[in-house]
């Protein structure tokens, strides 16, 4: 890297791009297993299948769409959609958290091993 | 915002975020026009629409999927895929490429009115 800015490694990051995709057994999964696109889809109804269809592939607002905002607010009992902020992977979210709800000096306690970027 | 970092506005994000979705005619977008999901898979043959469905929505490498790497080399003429390095984003890959290709105190030419991150 020729240039200034000199991040330290992303080690969980590092650790993934040698062998996420080479061991054998992947027993460090944080995620949930996933499945396919027709997998996801045939879960869907009809409704669902043509929104799907209907989908407008464009940009959305900066804090996610009404819908999706929507359909998160409605997981919890006491949630409406404007209290509902979407970020673009948790790494982002995590951020913003740690910067808003914590200050200087502050005990935070955390898992280990937890996700790096927290 | 309570917290430390005072990160000044995003000031095109701002701007979007208040009329992209509001105004009645929008002359500002940079993108091409889109289309919707059904709009785009009807460009795709039987094979690309069993490649989609058969689409693991799990993580990929950190650099990109195989497929989406060697799509991209293959749109030059001398470019293999190895060379290929996929980003979250526009600003993320302009703010590395900013990082990596300019040193303080150069002379950078860029057209204004311009995308912010760059």
């Amino acid at each position: 890297m020729t240039g200034r800015l000199e991040l330290p490694d992303f080690k969980l990051e590092t650790y993934f791009s040698t062998w996420e995709f080479t061991a054998r057994h992947h027993l460090t999964a944080s995620d949930a297993e996933s499945m396919t696109v027709a997998e996801l889809l045939a879960l869907g109804t009809d409704e669902d299948h043509e929104a799907y269809e209907n989908l407008h592939l464009g940009y959305t607002p900066t804090w996610g769409t009404e819908p999706l905002r929507a359909a998160i607010a409605g997981s919890y009992e006491s949630l409406t959609s404007s209290k509902v902020l979407g970020f673009a992977g948790a790494g982002e979210a995590l951020f913003w958290a740690m910067q808003l709800f914590v200050e200087p000096g502050e005990h935070v306690i955390v898992n280990v091993p937890n996700y790096q970027s927290i």
